[in-house]
């Protein structure tokens, strides 16, 4: 690795770390550059501006998303268990997803509507051979299985982020009840 | 109404507008001021900070939902297209609860966590009487139904956001499989 690049992933680590607690609008150049010791100068050179480094970070994770979680139309349940997962082990990346969402104020990943759409296509394709019950559309089933399996996440509002100073109920079980209710969703 | 009333209620107006397109690190006490026609420190007057007036400001609308959307646990199903109607019908709301999720930075409503608490209790009532089947946690339940209920809100990033400049699915289809959802998940 050069020296370029190693300044290019403390400028990614510092940045995940920034925009994940603050946001885009609250996030500091100036506090990026710091944690990763380098110049601000810099990471402007590298990474053009605040909201395209934002960018980066968000692809640059996601795309892991896709290459680690594969979808498979065929077992709804186990994938509905490795997005719980992942959404519970990685608090930093959920909320980058859900500040994107709500800021609107960056260029949104292509990987991740391609993404989408190609599990929707997966679905169709499982509805139409017969592999997969019809009774929900595969947009309606994409949607549910991502919120229902994130929905634990601290980065949203209706799980853990209810009773922040509560002792959460075993995540095993909130895992297993999460498979489970896919199951219900998707067995004819 | 006096005079004071009328100004407070335009502050709030004004002040849902800002906090629900900026949330409250990007909101501006001036825009809010001048959207509302008053002078700024009539506004610190009336509601001390900036991160006081947010919390009154989703108070002030959570009150609104509880009382319009009685929680029914003989009837979840029902209960989830109601919420699913008003996240779909009040998007500024729904941006207002995952700003306070993600910032954490105003106190948090303690209307919320008690309206979720009575749910759950609700819940494991229903259950023990055996109205509800027993499968699910009363808190799963709960964080379910309203997550998956307003899962298709611009607000969240798994349903309308995913692709902001495409002809969502029609709400009736959407709607009419939120409620089936949910109907899978309660019946034996």
């Amino acid at each position: 690795m050069t020296k370029a690049d190693e300044t290019k992933t403390r400028i990614l680590d510092a940045a995940l770390d920034e925009f994940s607690t603050r946001g885009v609008a609250g996030a500091r150049v100036d506090r990026i550059a710091a944690a990763a010791g380098c110049n601000k100068n810099l990471l402007y050179v590298y990474f053009g501006s605040k909201e395209n480094l934002f960018t980066v970070v968000l692809e640059q994770h996601l795309v892991r998303v896709y290459e680690d979680e594969p979808f498979t139309p065929d077992d709804l349940p186990g994938f509905a268990g490795r997005v719980f997962d992942f959404a519970m082990t990685h608090p930093d990346l959920m909320r980058l997803v859900a500040w994107s969402t709500l800021e609107q104020s960056t260029h949104f990943p292509n990987g991740r509507a391609a993404s989408h759409d190609a599990k929707i296509a997966a679905l169709a394709q499982a509805q139409a051979e017969h592999r997969l019950d019809t009774e929900f559309s595969p947009a309606f089933l994409v949607t549910t299985v991502m919120s229902l399996a994130s929905s634990w996440s601290a980065a949203f509002p209706f799980g853990l982020a209810m009773h922040p100073d509560r002792t959460p109920p075993p995540l095993a079980d909130l895992r297993a009840q999460v498979v489970q209710a896919i199951r219900r969703l998707t067995s004819a």
